[in-house]
């Protein structure tokens, strides 16, 4: 990059607010993805505010510089990566709440603002913003935007995009997209709001959201139920979904999973091929005891080895936190774990299960399932290390078979963490060549020169 | 058009299905948007399969024939209205429901499926597809998809878009755009379903369809209150919403509305100059009723004059069914009535009721006012007969003041009913030069020779 557009674009944000120290590129080269993909950047912008993210994004049209938007940095799929150098736009400072308004059950943030942090400040308030993902203390509102983020709650209260009522995004070409704000529901015009959300930054940069939240619930309670196998726990899930239970979380994890919990987090769990762990909202004890009677029933016909309800804040805690840390705790012990995040129809979770064992074992890879699957979204952790021969080559070998299993069943081969760079091969295998020929007719009608997050989504 | 091509476009669904006939073509050119401002249609269609749609989309791409997309023709704006001749496609005859997973909780339909059939059908299974249009025993599920459908229940349930999962569409050129199916959730790549639905017809023809399903409510319980003033009624509606309690349903209705309620649907309601009516589910009577007490102890505050219950399905279904013909009820009386379908902020309603009077009573025109003000979509019927000089064009007056308030309040000019052609010039009040623009990029690279649905949503 010339000397002369690094002196002006830093003349945007401030020398404090720019670096071409290699240090930082380094740092920014890289994302929760453990498989290096992308390359360094050239700059690093901290903007603080609409106008600056603007004035950057003029530079970089009317120099053709890639720019790719980030916060949080916890994208699990490279979606946050330089592959051409240029711009990453680093957009951590601008994390003002802007407004809440308890009477209209609405938020506006900018996009640097982290979930936890909005979560604590909207308790005061008795109100929250549900999508929960396991990387909510680090990972920002825009990013979530970016990918349609959710989590282990998103069986009862949907995925980010149902929450987003108003966006603001800088255009390819600097132009500032401001987008609804007030309207609960709206049936005006081609739906940009759902088209920018889940766009993983290739259309624009997400500067400014409003969301609708929900009152806090009354009454939790939480349990975790123990079986004989990870299919009778997978058939127990998606039983329970359909005969319209529908708890704030239910979460399998597998004996692996289970022992790295009561290993590495310290959790007196005790031993079970599987687990189920639970969360009941109510109004108040007795709505969530009718609820899981209702769970029980069910798990006892599948052969439940029994079931523990724990109601107390701080031991409630203490298991969702280890949950929420299982895929760092992972990390501790394989460097390069590969995430998985298919999404199969909610019947064919025991089948989907199965199969992710079998390819495991046929591909000589440690692997652990876990995740939220009342709405057919499994994870698995194919446990690797790259620095250890072949290892990292069979966990992807395994991730495509995983995938290919999920398309096969009429799934997805994403549910929350995005295409990224990672699986940008397979969008074709799943959205079929009338898919990807029109997500590229819109990527060329947004951003005709190709500067915002190139090689992200599908292959160019 | 040619004898040749509607000779060949004949060809495709069979003489049965084929029309040229005046009476049919002037049928084809309205819909409930009372005004007229469309043009005849060279041509009606009635393809009874995908491929039939496809080849018949393939001639008009080859011949730019312009193809306007119906089914119900319940359209309130002119959404399904022809402006440049051409082919008007009535997708009535692809009225398959397709697969119910019980087990997955999904059906899948062809477009032409009306609305009551599915949930009639989908009773013997316990489930229930929950937006519902006033227009339910008409509206198809295609149009219901093109406009974003909603109705009484989505302040608890939600609107259309919440519960495709799927779709197929044909596009402008006669490819078919087969988009997801089996994942209760995605971050797969753009979302596309979301960009159809909501698109009015004017990116393809939508012709199957996958939604997710609920469970029907084990418990129904409705309510009416009386007000001394609308406000009144609106500020409860909002404060209940803000406090948590969400009903399935909570209807406003001013005293003309109530009036034609009394005297041409029959209803035994008492005099009062608004009502709310109420649908509360819950898996039991203790669950409605708590919602009920405290929707009361608002009310009360709000000098509510008084609250019935019912709890008799006879009783409580002719009391629905009467607001839901509210409009055709008015249509007797008036026959040009405009409805507008603002949505503003919660807190916003008493102040948007408040207006809506203003404007009529500046205007000289009748009004009542009614709607879903539990997410803020307050309609208001501009009582008016084309016949009469000067009265329609009063009425547009007055719609265009309340669209204009809608937007300074921070709302939208459509909630549920789409823009068609009736709010076409207001687009660009609403979203912007930018996001017209973009939303013209979008329908530029998508439909290149401008043949689907042609003057919908937006000015050329």
């Amino acid at each position: 990059m010339d000397r002369e557009i690094i002196d002006q674009l830093t003349a945007i944000v401030g020398a404090d607010n720019a670096s071409t120290n290699p240090v930082d590129l380094v740092c920014y080269s890289v994302d929760c993805y453990a498989i290096k993909k992308g390359s360094m950047p050239d700059i690093v912008l901290r903007p603080n505010s609409v106008a600056e993210v603007q004035g950057i994004v003029r530079m970089a049209d009317k120099h053709l510089i890639p720019v790719v938007p980030r916060a949080g940095g916890s994208c699990l799929t490279g979606g946050c990566v330089p592959t051409r150098g240029g711009i990453v736009l680093d957009l951590q400072r601008m994390n003002r709440i802007i407004e809440v308004s308890k009477e209209n059950l609405t938020v506006t943030v900018e996009a640097g603002v982290v979930f936890a942090q909005l979560n604590t400040y909207l308790q005061r308030y008795g109100l929250f913003f549900p999508p929960d993902p396991a990387s909510g203390e680090i990972c920002t509102i825009g990013g979530m935007v970016a990918a349609n983020a959710s989590g282990m709650r998103a069986v009862k209260y949907g995925v980010t995009g149902d929450y987003i009522i108003g966006l603001k995004v800088v255009l390819p070409d600097g132009r500032l997209l401001d987008m609804g704000g007030g309207a609960r529901k709206s049936a005006s015009g081609y739906d940009l709001i759902h088209l920018f959300n889940r766009s993983e930054g290739t259309l624009g940069v997400i500067v400014e959201i409003t969301l609708k939240l929900r009152s806090l619930p009354r009454f939790i309670m939480s349990a975790v139920a123990k079986f004989h196998s990870p299919e009778d726990a997978g058939r127990t899930v998606a039983r329970t979904i359909a005969a319209g239970v529908i708890p704030a979380a239910i979460e399998i994890l597998d004996e692996v999973a289970l022992q790295v919990m009561r290993e590495e987090a310290h959790l007196p769990l005790p031993e079970a091929a599987a687990m189920l762990f639970l969360e009941f909202h109510g109004d108040d004890r007795s709505e969530a005891q009718k609820a899981l009677n209702k769970f029980r029933k069910i798990a006892d016909e599948e052969k439940c080895a029994g079931i523990e309800i724990a109601t107390d804040p701080v031991e409630m805690e203490r298991m969702w936190a280890a949950r929420r840390r299982l895929f760092a705790t992972f990390t501790r012990l394989k460097p390069s774990p590969i995430a998985t995040d298919i999404v199969v129809p909610l019947s064919k979770i025991p089948e989907a299960i199965r199969e992710i064992q079998e390819i495991a074992r046929k591909n000589d890879v440690k692997i652990t399932t876990y995740g939220h699957a009342g709405d057919g979204n499994v994870h698995s952790l194919l446990l690797a290390d790259l620095r250890i021969p072949g290892e990292s080559d069979r966990a992807h070998k395994a991730h495509d078979d995983i995938n290919w299993m999920a398309l096969r069943l009429g799934g997805t081969i994403t549910g929350e963490h995005g295409i990224g760079l990672e699986k940008r091969e397979m969008t074709k295998d799943e959205h079929g060549e009338v898919g990807v020929d029109i997500m590229k007719r819109i990527k060329k009608a947004i951003d005709p020169k190709g500067i915002m997050n190139p090689d992200k989504i599908f292959e160019v």
